[in-house]
């Protein structure tokens, strides 16, 4: 049986990732569970920022951005970065974070993130007070840990963290590959 | 150490929807992974079809869609409507999914999918081939199987899937609540 509810945001689980911006000197780390992917032709992603944010300030002037991909190994510091603003405190004193620097954008990369995505930012799609940063893919850097053996990302080995409902999940393996069911 | 790759979609693992569109009689189911919420203030969420798809087609024509979240009791239905196209079979037939009426939109919810969520379709954002259906959400349906003793979506009773590089997981039990590290 099926219970009716009124509107809200229930799509999930989503990928919790750290979003970094600044200038390589004045920096911040946000942490969002708002993302997708956008565009394949030109690899694009979206990121999701709610209301006014220091962060969002940041990636504004600079108009760039990195998206860190944390594993399981940096969730207390996924849930401090959630939970401390970036104006009032640094994130990188205050995790022990170390910066890493991007090969195309000013804004340091998360040495410990085994995914950093580096991002020119191409368009922010405003609605009410969310904005959707659009990013173009310039770089990408893999921890050489967490590929297999053909040189692609092994996501059991990146241990990611989903999240939904206020809780952090990790993943079991993977239990099939795309197209099982046409066979 | 860390590997330099050229630009590519890294934003993973994402929730493995199926979105469906029509009028209730002439349907179609589409598997989708790249999604996201988009705004809390009046809940939009996102999904993105890329290329010309008939799906695109439907929704376009009734400005509305619905998304369905299965569950891991439902992955192979989720991997078959992935890989047929909606212009050529009936994916109802093709899965044996049951068509359920929504509440405000013309298109059929799956019975089978413990969550189903009816959007009006508010906005196309294009980028190049990728269309970002911006969809406003009009009406949950929840299963109450998958409610928590408060009413709450529980996600380890939806067990739901997540997709990264062409495989479906699972998710382990949840580790910890937001906010555990600012303690």
């Amino acid at each position: 049986m099926k219970k009716v509810m009124e509107a809200t945001n229930a799509m999930f689980p989503l990928p919790v990732v750290l979003v970094t911006s600044g200038d390589g000197k004045k920096d911040n780390i946000i942490t969002i569970a708002w993302t997708t992917n956008i565009c394949r032709k030109t690899p694009c992603i979206g990121i999701i920022i709610n209301g006014k944010k220091y962060s969002l300030d940041l990636i504004k002037e600079h108009k760039e951005f990195i998206v860190n991909i944390p594993g399981q190994k940096n969730l207390k510091e996924v849930d401090i970065c959630g939970g401390k603003h970036g104006d009032k405190v640094d994130k990188y004193k205050l995790t022990g974070f170390t910066k890493e620097k991007a090969k195309e954008v000013k804004a340091s990369m998360i040495k410990e993130c085994p995914i950093n995505i580096e991002c020119k930012l191409e368009d922010i799609y405003v609605k009410e007070t969310s904005n959707l940063l659009i990013g173009k893919v310039l770089k990408l850097h893999i921890d050489e840990k967490i590929l297999d053996n053909n040189g692609k990302i092994d996501y059991k080995k990146l241990d990611p963290i989903v999240y939904a409902q206020k809780t952090y999940f990790p993943l079991k393996e993977g239990i099939a590959k795309r197209g099982f069911g046409l066979k």
